[in-house]
């Protein structure tokens, strides 16, 4: 197989550490294996640190991260139930399709593109109505704009909701601090910040979800993503003995996820985070010397994710594909900012000066020859 | 990390194939690059092949062979369908219980365990009263057998009914043949004969599976196993040009697999169907001598998956956990056959003499030790 060798500077996947990928190739072991019962309970010890929560149930499901978000909308609500869901771009309209999936009356709060959910409007839905949950994006990827979580979160508390974030592309980038923030149920991914291979949603859940979960006026029309079922394996409690067979866990990729928050716990959650944000500084300063400026407005820009205004004189896809053939991927924009905006990614090992140093390189030499 | 080496023969997974492991730690690109897009092409139309079938609508489903399988369901189900499904075994049961998740009435014909259902009992109570869907399991991992599906294919059409195989186990080690054998839709996994690691759950579906999907008076309760979003990704035609994003796809678990399909074809169906019959027989006569015989009615023996009697002397636990320490995995039984036999898998890379003579020739070590 002639795979290209790409720098991966999209909205992800992100190129793993190499250390993760050699732990992808691994010997495999069975999936009741004492090792591997050994390396899920590691996983998901360390996968509370990187959430920044002692919620027992925190885990990677075996699907990708939208799968892991499908698991909370599906546990959580059922026909009857009310949701709420903040609209800041793309993956928030997901959510809220979830949710509605799920069977439950949806009502969406909606902003401009790159702007965010002010918590007073929130306040003023619950009021008007209560809701059983309420969710949001926290780093929206189509737009680059970060969602505070603290204030929604209380509101939500005060109103008897379940507070449900997405942080798909803020988690190991960011600070999400589930019980600090107040959150009941995340869910996020395994290929952006984390640093792993796409493929696992890593998921957490706490005491007041698993209420609700357990709760359920009828069990959720899924065995796959059934958590009192899911549970059974991954154990009920810490150091469980007794794991009853589920599914076939995804070893090796549950190897090369074991290994990425390993590397975390070694950087530090908050070195990692200020690398983030010395990545972001660079990049944005570097682009800003090319005459190029973001399109998302200051204060709410996140710096894993960087959507980047295109010139009038400049062509989209003529400087996508030319960075494509030089080995560098970034995105296009995402629905209505397609051919506007172009989406730059710097998470995990790819939040690297040398790393974006290349990409800025060759970017200035695709602009001059992509004038339209 | 000191990942301990093992022979895996027990249900899957088993030890993939070196080229395998090596494509798995090859280089990311992105899920919409021009090569990951070539990449889903092929792995789609090698997919047909071993499954054989012309179905377009042939993908591994991002998530594991049970995630493959609910998918089936809750496409092809919802609530006011009716569903037979026929249990001789633990992944019967599995099947009713997703037919059930689904919404629909389900209706079982089950059969002792080692046996195998007769068709004229679906004929009998398809004839009581229609169903929507017929399914079986082909090849039952926890009692060895090989469910005969060609006249309940027949049946189940005869009465209007869909047909649908869980092949999880059978596939590439043994013919499916979907489209000879009249199967609507089938799912398997990537663990076991087709020899990549755990994590993807290989699915068809036919022209008349599609239809039913299409005319759900609902859409099904799920986002991330929806059928209609999933070919907008996958393409609604062959060489569609026009992707939309749904989910990440798991990239590195694909190239593994796109490797493992290439490996299948390149040996050819018929040699790998012969070669999984030789191990079987090699094993079986090994077993004999060591004075050990089949729980499975020889009649109805798979190749790839052997559950074996314990004699009563010797300490079930103490065998498996001997073989372990000495790199060997084999499984304990299943269910109510747990303590009574094991399970002896030679799935994909481990149908293979010398490979089933190191485990020979460890078991009869141990088993002179194991004597109660």
């Amino acid at each position: 197989m002639l795979i290209p060798e790409r720098l991966l500077m999209g909205p992800g996947p992100s190129n793993p550490h190499p250390d993760v990928t050699q732990a992808l190739a691994a010997p495999l072991v069975g999936h009741l294996d004492p090792y591997f019962l050994q390396v899920m309970d590691e996983t998901m010890s360390n996968l509370r640190v990187v959430f920044g929560t002692d919620n027992h149930h925190t885990i990677p499901m075996s699907a990708t991260g939208s799968g892991g978000l499908e698991t909370i909308m599906l546990n959580m609500l059922e026909p009857g139930d009310e949701a709420v869901v903040g609209i800041i771009g793309y993956f928030g309209h997901r959510l809220a399709a979830m949710a509605s999936k799920a069977g439950a009356t949806v009502r969406t709060l909606e902003e401009d593109l790159g702007q965010v959910i002010d918590p007073g409007r929130i306040q003023a839905e619950l009021e008007k109505k209560p809701a059983k949950l309420v969710a949001v994006v926290h780093a929206e990827t189509s737009t680059g704009a970060c969602q505070p979580l603290e204030e929604i979160g209380k509101i939500a508390h005060d109103h008897g909701a379940l507070f449900v974030v997405d942080c798909v592309t803020s988690l190991a980038g960011m600070p999400v601090d589930v019980d600090k923030t107040g959150i009941d149920a995340a869910g996020s991914c395994s290929q952006k910040c984390i640093g792993s291979p796409p493929g696992l949603g890593p998921v957490t859940f706490g005491p007041k979800a698993i209420e609700a979960s357990n709760n359920r006026r009828r069990t959720p029309p899924t065995w796959y993503f059934d958590l009192s079922l899911l549970f059974q394996y991954w154990g009920e409690s810490d150091g469980a003995k007794d794991r009853v067979f589920h599914h076939t866990a995804p070893v090796a990729s549950i190897y090369a996820f074991h290994r990425a928050l390993q590397l975390i716990l070694e950087e530090g959650l908050e070195n990692r985070y200020q690398r983030h944000r010395d990545a972001h500084c660079h990049l944005v300063s570097g682009l800003e010397k090319l005459g190029l400026s973001l399109f998302t407005p200051e204060a709410h820009r996140l710096p894993m994710l960087n959507v980047v205004n295109i010139p009038d004189a400049i062509d989209d896809v003529r400087v996508r594909k030319t960075l494509l053939d030089r080995g560098i991927e970034i995105s296009a924009g995402f629905g209505p900012l397609q051919g506007k905006t172009w989406r730059i990614g710097l998470m995990g090992y790819n939040a690297d000066r040398k790393r974006i140093d290349i990409l800025l390189g060759e970017l200035e030499e695709v602009l001059k020859e992509a004038r339209k």
